[in-house]
């Protein structure tokens, strides 16, 4: 086998990629190498290169030349000696998700709130995340990377690697809906339903047994796309026409169960406040989305209400079984979503040229490596 | 036995309370009619009288004239024929809290957020809360009441009527210390922490073993008072001194588990917004105060930092047993609260005349009956 | 309206049911009155009318002559003043489980739990429950009966009045698999998977998400029939063939998540002892089934592994929404059930002759009432 | 410093430890080196010694020679290069509970549920548990030993090492009240309250906030010197002087909402058969103890009341971090256990030469290390 591997690599922020040969990586004893089929090209992922360091200075991005890449599916290709439950040929989803093991949050077991959690191939949340960075700097859009057995979520036979790879913004939306305590019986609004985020928080929330799924976006054919997936659970409404909790009302005087925030950056703060006021007596708000700046919040009325908003961001390793799950077991229907997929060579144009997506039913996959 | 009985009754919005005989009211078959020793004067409760109509329409007083009166504690004198549990002679606390039996909530268990919930004696918080109000139009400001069965808190012999009638703003804070997940090896940040509700999250912080609670407020004598509770657990810093969460920082450099705000209505916005700064990656907020208006909220920030904010309103039966055990136990220590008690004839003195609490360790109580 | 009605009646115990004329029942300010268009006769009924009370003396049977019929549903008749949600011609099912509000569990909202509690128009759980029977001495076996309005749950459309009688059997089935833990990726094995609680459980754990489902019994063509509603994620297997837990190992060597025993009255001991061997360390076995007497239980086993053994009986009003959610969604298929439907007239009949069932595809319905 | 260090380890099964030098080992990346100052001479180790290979042939022991040594407390004195929130010179106590990583329980973050759950310096669960023993082959009867920093617990200044090394069986007392629900406003019944566990359990019942605790065991005296705890809260019982169940009914008519069973090796069956018969309508028991055989349960009663059995062993890291904060904070007081040290030297004596306890009060210390 070659000793080295082709690679994507930034070496100045928002400079474009440049394709290289690079070291292959060898993995530690709880580790595995990973052949890397699909990387999703993740809609923020311009904004993560070009704006990062200036938007949000205290979550440092990886050492440069750094493999960014989020969101990665593949075939293991060579395990360390720790490794249990995996073995060479498995088909795996990468969770980016590193934590340290040592702080009171990953001792606990909770590891996703570590005080070092990072995003492998993508970014750090806190000022010590930059050792997770260092400790595993490798993301998906290379030929290989190495990744921890923590991270990984066995993908059925049912799901493609061009599917596996949306896994993290499906398992944002499938957590976010899990806080909010969505499930049988369940009402609830979400904003952006159309995009990337929002088409994931749908498709979950039909399997988890929502009664009323009340979507918003602007695009009315793209609405209509998404009702067209379940027209007696779901209904759609164009933020052209009125105020979102207006239409709520109507739709269920005592309000909804769960408001979902599944907006992109650069939103408006309007759907998020009529979200707000949408809730029912007792009712929960999640935020998975990127809507940006102080949004001004009547915690009065949180309060006499019991209003909870709910602030969550990815998935656990466990969140991703059951994903697997769900998909082996035809609870959820990913063949809606339309794969575009792209060779490594072609990173920097996939990265930049997003703008005749679907909404979210497009897929944009990197397939780095073949065999 | 008379079959009237007195009570102050407000007959218009604003206007003093009347001293006169009204009818002795029969329990109904679930019902128990409670002899008040104690009722507690709320802090807010010149605001609901005088206010509430015109700051918040939606939420209905009882129809006038009224019994106001939000928190009883008394004793058992008469019990209907579906009693079960209680007998005449009881010690026992009166939740205020009532609910419609019937709609979904109530079906599921969660009576607090009933869409009809509402207090007696106080208001109701939907439209349709009227209803309760007039099911049960009793407050604690009579020498009787009647109230559902389901309402009653048996007093433990160790808990005085005064400090029973304090219930309702320690079950608020207990309540939400619950709900934020407060417990064995919490750290907390309490904003107001020497009011009447702030007080009670010291105590129960302190019962449910909270590690470390930064209490803040603006009186420094109160809040020395404050520490000296336990002065290994608690620390204090005064508003007048700088940033909340630069002092937070510097005590727990990751942030806390947990931020109460326990402000009175009026409280700046400050302190609220630093409190969410000051929480750790994961960490939770909790809202039981009378913040009002709308609080610029960073909503990106708590989504990448997993941050919840949870408004929480009142407490539940069960959390109502749950604080008769804790006294009974010496888990919780009422001594340090200062009863002033006054006859039902001052009750207009006492609603008005609060000017010279010692912040929450003064317990301002009415006593209308003494039988 | 008639002031009477027509009921069937037991006046000593093991004797047959009269049918005769009893008073139309008045509706109280909280319950409604149901013209009851189908009552389930339950499997185990024709044990309770003649052997309760010599084999379970502790547990009284309503005061004689009593109208029995555990399990109705039908359409709203009248409602009493304080019922809130329901209205005249909503049609519903009858939880027959009747607590007595005013408990230590009834005032945490944990009813199931009362210490009175017992089943309307069956019998009581404790020495106390005949007050609870005497208070709704109303079973499904008559043209009318009066419920609390706490107990109702709202059929949709598409479930029909013989489906909805099945309600008590399917829920304790739903309520069985939530104690469990049971959900999307998990592994079960059930016990008498054929019969009127396996199915159930069948059906409930297809909607929940289980990946596994391994059914034992006896009757390979029933086996063969519960295999069939989904053949990619149920496997059978028949006692007649050798040990329980053997099959299981060699289907999931490390065994199942859930062990659920779901045989009726007079099943041998060994299903049960071989179910808990079935268990993955972790595993938990929840007992909805009749299995009588004193099992041998290898409790070292339990606590080195740590294995739950969970006793669960019927469902609360809450799971019942969720049922009949998850029937309006679509994501639990009751036509499977085949109605087997009888006047009120043939109840002797129904109750003694239901030996040529299909195990659990078979429904045995009594249909008191048509208007 | 010297590359070697002494060690009590034992060559055949049943054959008394010799004490010998060894190499001093290294910790890995996620590991630190602890300095051994005192580690638990748990009673139940001589008859892992001697019997485990016959009576559990299916557990493993670790590969012999072995270091044994299950509850071990020290200072670190070397730590790997990803070791995190741990440094040279902290406190801790090591929890020997190893796990893969790797399985689905462990990527869940259930690490105690791991397929290959393993005691270091004790012995595994399954049969692959061999592997995690050959990983981590050091236990506390050792001047030193390597433990992964997901083992550790920092312990407050207020616990000195010889109450560290009691954490083992502490903790799984505190683990068994959290599975069972323990908390305020509980009562208990505890058989063998006396003993090594069941002391553990009165004093975090204490802490937890329950308010009735019935214990029973055999020696009068010694049940008394529990009793004087709490008096108020604890009542104790003989078993010489009747029926367990007689007497919890006696106590409370309705019977207790948890029964924890904390008997040794050897104990009778009936404490256990008469604790099921203590539990009200919804109570749950917890086994941490180690009646052996198989115990005959009415599961039908267990049904029918809705009773749960829950199997429990050990505790997790974060349960462990609880414990620590909860001797910080004085809820839980150790010094009621007596302290008898011996020097490693002496391990051969302290293992069979503990019949001088004073039941649970005894607290039987190796000190192998004193720098």
């Amino acid at each position: 086998m070659s000793t080295t591997m082709m690679a994507a690599r930034m070496h100045e922020v928002g400079a474009p990629m440049v394709l290289e040969g690079v070291l292959l990586p060898e993995p530690g004893p709880a580790d595995v190498r990973v052949s890397v089929r699909a990387c999703n090209i993740v809609p923020n992922l311009a904004n993560i290169l070009a704006n990062w360091t200036t938007w949000f200075p205290q979550n440092p991005l990886p050492a440069l030349p750094a493999i960014f890449g989020l969101d990665p599916a593949g075939v293991i290709d060579a395990v360390g000696e720790d490794v249990r439950g995996f073995q060479v040929g498995d088909r795996v989803y990468v969770n980016p998700g590193r934590h340290c093991g040592g702080c009171k949050a990953c001792r606990r077991g909770d590891h996703i709130n570590c005080t070092s959690f990072a995003f492998a191939g993508y970014f750090g949340f806190t000022s010590t995340a930059s050792e997770m960075l260092d400790r595993y700097p490798y993301g998906g859009l290379a030929e290989y990377m190495v990744a921890p057995q923590y991270a990984l979520v066995k993908l059925p036979e049912s799901v493609s690697f061009e599917h596996g790879a949306r896994f993290g913004y499906l398992g944002t939306a499938y957590s976010g809906l899990r806080k909010a305590g969505v499930g049988t019986d369940t009402t609830l609004l979400v904003n952006g339903i159309s995009g990337t985020l929002g088409l994931g928080v749908a498709l979950y929330a039909l399997a988890m047994g929502a009664t009323r799924i009340l979507g918003t976006g602007r695009d009315r054919d793209l609405l209509e796309r998404v009702r067209a997936l379940a027209p007696e659970r779901i209904s759609v409404f164009s933020t052209k026409d009125g105020a979102i909790d207006d239409w709520v009302r109507r739709e269920l005087p005592d309000g909804v169960d769960v408001h979902v925030n599944a907006l992109g950056p650069g939103a408006p703060h309007e759907p998020f406040i009529q979200g707000m006021k949408s809730l029912r007596r007792g009712g929960k708000a999640v935020n998975i989305g990127a809507t940006a700046g102080e949004v001004p919040i009547d915690v009065h009325h949180m309060m006499d209400q019991q209003h909870q908003l709910i602030g969550s961001v990815w998935f656990t390793a466990g969140e991703g079984e059951d994903m697997a799950a769900m998909a082996a077991n035809g609870m959820v229907d990913l063949s809606v979503l339309e794969n575009v997929t792209f060779p490594l060579e072609k990173v920097n144009d996939a990265i930049h040229g997003l703008e005749n997506r679907h909404g979210g039913f497009s897929n944009y996959i990197i397939s780095p490596s073949t065999n």
